[in-house]
């Protein structure tokens, strides 16, 4: 009896469809998780995410809550879902990815990461061992190991170097964390049924950059160590679409069939369909709500900028085919308006719209996989994407 | 027939309720109105406004939607209704407010104001005859005229001067607003039971600043000319709290008994509920959500700001005694988290909050007008509002 129950209930090709089972809610795969960075998806009130969107997971970033509120705040509060009122999963990632990307980085060592926080300059410290710890205090669902996240330009040897640290900090994850299972460390315990142990599940990463080689060792090494589920790191990161679609196509077929696979912080929506054809199971990005609060919507046939002044007059709703709440009741003209008007309900709206795209598109996914339409679908969906004349990413 | 119907349904004292039907809602009065400056209220989508704040008349600012995205747009786009998809009752104001408070006024005749826009710096015009081409292409249920609006401190021969020039203004604005209801100008015209003629319903300024005598009169020549509601201008313009309740006192009480009396621009609780005492039926104030954008929050024990350190652990809601969909799930602590991490939701729920209220701060006033015991309810209302030991306009 493990955290977790996953179970697959179609295949077409390599795509499949799963019901993912956790301590909390009962999530339908391929599944897109909205970015709760802070504790909260970025303008969208819960209530809009739980009784419109029906988001059954989203992420939250443990970089970000350790820095504020902090673990022993949370904790204090009684973990994360109490803190926050979400009571469906949520996913947290390790860190390492904020660690990396946001920080003035002082020290890379074996034990660990030395950084100054980006809000405040203060000298932090993360490691294996400390990333658990707060995912603990966080008492998310599903926890991701700490890894070191490369930019995606670097050379064999530096990735060989960091891909075997990832899998040292991995086993140093697990032990961590199985401990803090045993001693009670775990806010978010929950006993909910006879199939789950009411105890966090823990993701292992895959690095190796755009090396398959280095790839197929990482992912070789994370089995070895043993996982409830395996993530794909490290892509999204800089490096060349193609790069992304080969590692894609020559790992993820090889990952554990018997695991849920999670490619993170990826992407747009013709990535997503890339992914999925390739047999991944979860995604997480900021495009959704970022995009959204800069005015940009992504829409079945094509992104749109509302900034653009042919909107001004425009009665059409974001995405005509869309049946969210916004694009029933809001035209684009009035969403423009708001916008010039520096309104912020420009950016709520917009990202309201975006996210119910992105989760609309996975449930057109799932019913397509088990039509065992997948292809057609993707074919049809990505000629759809082109007729705004622009991508959906923007 | 009128555009607007208005009875009293019960009095206390000089307090009264009243039911004030328009072509789009029916409103109990006293009514406070949340204010909607360019077609939204800031931060709160209407779907809350609508389904939980039970909002049925919001206010529209002239000046705002004069300048961005202008009459034109407006009206080639069916009026401030159809635009916004607010499709209950709507008050806007005259610009006048606006032109002579935030912007770089170039020059005041008989005709009317010349002015520069704070958003680019053009050269604009205002007079009664365009404020009231503008609010018919709004198309809002209720009308204001065109007023000059001075600050709190002018002495009596400007304010004597201003009020005569407000008093023909009021005349012309009359003049224009019947020409416009005649010519068809009304985008909102709209057909809706036996009682009720479709057309705009246009209020009149009693201005006169301080100076009662000088407000009696304006009060006279206002009613003198003839509207379907009376408001009371220029107050709470950086004059005395101590003017305001004098001017209340002596003039609200001497308003046509038998139309609604609109106290513009008005206030924290203890304004609304002194204001009602002397019978004032209609009022809006930007206090709810400009106080939410800053983490101000209106409680029945007083004012608090999120901001305040000892609120990082409080797990109780922001008004224990609040029934809003916030208080019903939101922690202080949670709160204080989306305040000080930057997150917009911080200002949407806070906001929310407030107007929720604000509303139902008005409920309770017609509940005890109802029942003859306002006096009582005010007296227990007031003393409530002191125990957080601040003021709760803060």
């Amino acid at each position: 009896m493990g955290p977790i129950d996953w179970q697959v209930t179609a295949r077409d090709g390599e795509a499949r469809t799963g019901i993912l089972t956790t301590r909390r809610s009962v999530i339908e795969t391929p599944v897109f998780m909205p970015v709760g960075t802070q504790g909260t998806v970025k303008g969208v009130r819960f209530e809009w995410l739980e009784d419109e969107h029906d988001a059954r997971i989203i992420l939250g970033n443990t970089y970000h809550l350790f820095l504020r509120p902090g673990p022993d705040v949370i904790r204090q509060l009684g973990g994360l879902h109490k803190f926050s009122t979400w009571s469906r999963s949520f996913l947290t990632d390790s860190g390492g990815f904020q660690v990396f990307s946001l920080t003035d980085l002082r020290k890379l060592s074996e034990d660990g990461v030395e950084f100054r926080s980006h809000i405040d300059g203060d000298l932090k410290f993360l490691s294996p061992e400390v990333s658990m710890d707060i995912q603990a205090a966080l008492g998310s669902e599903i926890v991701m190991v700490f890894d070191e996240c490369l930019p995606g330009d670097v050379g064999r040897d530096e990735t060989r170097r960091s891909m075997e640290l990832t899998a040292r900090w991995a086993k140093r994850s697990k032990e961590r964390f199985v401990d803090l299972q045993n001693d009670g460390g775990d806010t978010g315990y929950k006993l909910s049924g006879d199939d789950i142990s009411g105890a966090q599940a823990l993701f292992g990463i895959v690095q190796g950059a755009g090396h398959i080689d280095i790839r197929i060792e990482s992912l070789s090494r994370t089995v070895e160590i043993g996982f409830d589920g395996y993530a794909l790191g490290g892509l999204s990161v800089g490096e060349e679409k193609q790069v992304m679609y080969e590692v894609l196509e020559r790992i993820a077929p090889q990952m554990p069939t018997d695991a849920p696979r999670y490619l993170m912080g990826v992407g747009t929506p013709e990535d997503l369909l890339e992914a999925v054809s390739h047999g991944i199971d979860m995604f997480d990005c900021v495009l959704p709500t970022r995009n959204g609060r800069t005015g940009h919507a992504f829409t079945s046939r094509g992104g749109l900028n509302i900034r653009n002044s042919r909107f001004r007059t425009d009665t059409a709703a974001l995405d005509p085919d869309c049946i969210c709440s916004v694009c029933s009741r809001y035209s684009r003209a009035y969403l423009a308006h708001l916008y010039r008007a520096g309104e912020m309900l420009a950016a709520t709206l917009i990202s309201h719209h975006n996210l119910f795209f992105f989760l609309d598109t996975m449930r057109r996914v799932r019913q397509s996989i088990t039509l065992g339409t997948f292809a057609e679908f993707k074919r049809e969906y990505l000629e759809n994407l082109k007729q705004n004349g622009q991508s959906a990413a923007l």
